[in-house]
């Protein structure tokens, strides 16, 4: 273990420890004062990561990553806008339920109390750095960020802001640290720090999620990874169902929750694929037909396929698309599409268009997902549009949390147990 | 990967599909069946417990351990008991919580779920396949059951009638699976078989815990082992304070919520400590005092020791006794106490002797551990006891659950969404 990591390591739990105690207007207060010093000094964050966005397109990053990458006034503006959502929400620490009242008279209740220390290791998002960091100090935890290399220097000017903005309020600076090391050995040093680290939240791709679970000592919280699907159920509003599926896959197509897959009952599919092709094709959208979809899309007596429409290939109702492509086969009912959502959903965000409220039922009981949606697109599978105010994962994963982790799912309990002078018999 | 291992995989993740869509009478059913099961079959397992019994005082087992392993009417009585009350509890699957509507006239609610499958690893307690068992066919999981290879006979004779039950009842027998070879490769396994299995729960010591956080893919539940402290404040009601202490340590002193280290008010240190010792030692426990203690304890004017106490060495406020032995350390007051506890629980079970709210107040809040206690002693922390009806474990790490987890713990949630054609602007 690498000297200044296990340092680390001790003076977040030191400081876990601290804000564990501290009150809401504590919080709060820091939580403000890194909003305000955000805006002062705008021009230095800028300026940092602009040498960010200059070495990565040096490194040759696509387009895509450098757009992630790359801040400006208006998107700083939306961080400190955020972080002040984060300011307005209820201090989730110290809530009492469970409360009851024993036969023998010992009274117990729940309390909720922070986890503790959460290492977060995450890709070239900056504004990462701030979501994260504001919910951990919102719910009391310490974090230990280790964001990618193509962003350190963003990173480094924006940890520096919130470290400053804590200790002039008296708050342990050492709640936030930075890994400033771009040695892949540090992230190992961190997975198996579990004597000061709680909980690992993964931010990335499916390579950096399998080499956490692969290496980490620590719970891992899987997620982020969305293979999404609807199906359009017989009974379905056909033209509410184009509108929802439209939105589901062009509305911002590059994120977990945007759909991947559109599964349609064969007794209206006739009707309804051609509507589809047409209108998606209108929005650039790509579609991977498999073949029980692909006499029903033909253009003419000679088997052939609109411009925007192509045949599946094997892998690719197991992909995750994050652009304008989208998967499509015909199904022969309800069970068809539940076994297909559970042989290729990632269980993220998959949905039913339907007008049976039997069909919607067993939809919700039998897909196992974190969010099961009834009419719905899936792009709401987000903290900010669930009412948590914000997120720092969506969990895929069953323990401890499911779906978007906001503030309440940065915590745990303990039981408090009274008595008078009870004992067991 | 071994092949055996993974199609135990591949079977359990079936069975937990179909066991989460299961009725509450359906499980109850298997349930009642494998109670009925153990009452017919009582020979057979005994007979085969006597074999794992008579193996064991061969290989030289400790009486301890043999007694934990051994099986007797009356204990296959109280496995069967144990049961039928698991059968009597709610079941916690489709439980609906956090409704809401919300502004844009989205529908949202969390509904409770089984976790999937879970792996278990325990030592020779025969007992506890039973209880893991139960526990989990009620709240609809599916479990790969990994007991002591010294308690081979008895799980294999255990597990036979379980799985037979299920099966005449309909239900899928790879709901409980059993890893029958002793070859320790097989944990190993196990704890990389992320593709098939949610949750690891490790029964056992510290180095099994170890073993497990060192090698898992699969987040690991550890807990159950109990560094415990009472802290009796100035203000105690020491007669009470007495009797507390003494069901902590004496009731049953094996067990992992049993009391481990008394801090005592040096205010009251003097009045209390001889009491202390005298009461103890009618008990057969031994006093390992700190230095703060001895000049309290001596018995004559030449500093000799009463025969229960000797000297603490420099491990012994970091040892889980498990035994009739007992720190014991005077400090100067809460502060020092909450240091103490920080610095040497293992956030298990904790309390305060007190009549001061204040304090009582303080402790509750400063001292982290699963369960905090005021005025009652530490023996609570038990599903059964704090009404959980059993527990498969007792978490003492923050992740998912803390504290006894029973059915509801071994439980997750999905968020249903349903709308009327909502997308997302």
């Amino acid at each position: 273990m690498d000297q200044k990591m296990q340092h680390m390591g001790e003076r977040a739990r030191a400081a876990a420890r601290w804000l564990a105690k501290a009150t809401r207007e504590q919080k709060d207060a820091g939580l403000e004062r890194i909003a305000a010093g955000l805006q002062a000094r705008q021009d230095d964050i800028l300026q940092a990561n602009q040498q960010d966005v200059a070495a990565g397109r040096e490194n040759g990053l696509s387009e895509a990553l450098l757009d992630r990458l790359t801040l400006t006034p208006a998107r700083l503006a939306g961080i400190i806008s955020d972080l002040r959502n984060v300011i307005a929400l209820p201090d989730p620490v110290g809530e009492v339920f469970e409360q009851t009242t024993l036969p023998n008279g010992l009274c117990v209740h729940k309390q909720r109390v922070p986890i503790g220390v959460i290492g977060v290791i995450y890709e070239a998002r900056p504004n990462v750095t701030l979501d994260v960091a504001g919910l951990a100090l919102k719910s009391g935890n310490a974090v230990i960020l280790r964001g990618g290399s193509e962003t350190i220097n963003s990173n480094r000017a924006l940890v520096e802001v919130i470290r400053n903005a804590l200790a002039v309020c008296g708050l342990p600076e050492d709640a936030v640290q930075f890994i400033d090391d771009p040695d892949r050995k540090r992230v190992l040093d961190l997975l198996q720090m579990d004597r000061y680290v709680d909980m690992i939240i993964p931010r990335g791709g499916a390579s950096l999620h399998e080499f956490c679970r692969q290496n980490s000592r620590i719970p891992v919280i899987t997620g982020g990874i969305g293979i999404c699907h609807l199906f359009v159920d017989e009974s379905a509003d056909l033209e509410g169902a184009l509108q929802v599926i439209r939105n589901a896959k062009v509305q911002r197509p590059s994120v977990c929750n945007a759909l991947d897959t559109v599964l349609v009952h064969e007794k209206v599919a006739q009707s309804f694929l051609p509507r589809l092709v047409e209108t998606l094709q209108a929005d650039g959208v790509t579609l991977r037909a498999h073949e029980s979809a692909l006499p029903l899309l033909t253009v003419n007596g000679e088997g052939e396929l609109p411009a925007s429409v192509a045949p599946a290939g094997p892998q690719d109702f197991d992909t995750e698309w994050l652009s304008l492509v989208l998967g499509l086969k015909v199904v022969s009912g309800l069970d068809e599409a539940i076994e297909h959502i559970a042989a290729h959903s990632t269980q993220h965000s998959d949905g039913i268009l339907t007008r049976s409220e039997e069909h919607a039922a067993r939809f919700v009981s039998e897909v196992n997902s974190a969010a099961v949606y009834v009419n719905a697109s899936t792009r709401f599978t987000d903290g900010g549009q669930l009412g948590l105010g914000a997120e720092v994962a969506i969990s895929t994963q069953p323990l401890h949390a499911r779906g978007p982790m906001g503030l309440r799912e940065l915590t745990t309990y303990k039981w408090v147990i009274r008595g008078e002078n009870h004992v067991r018999p």
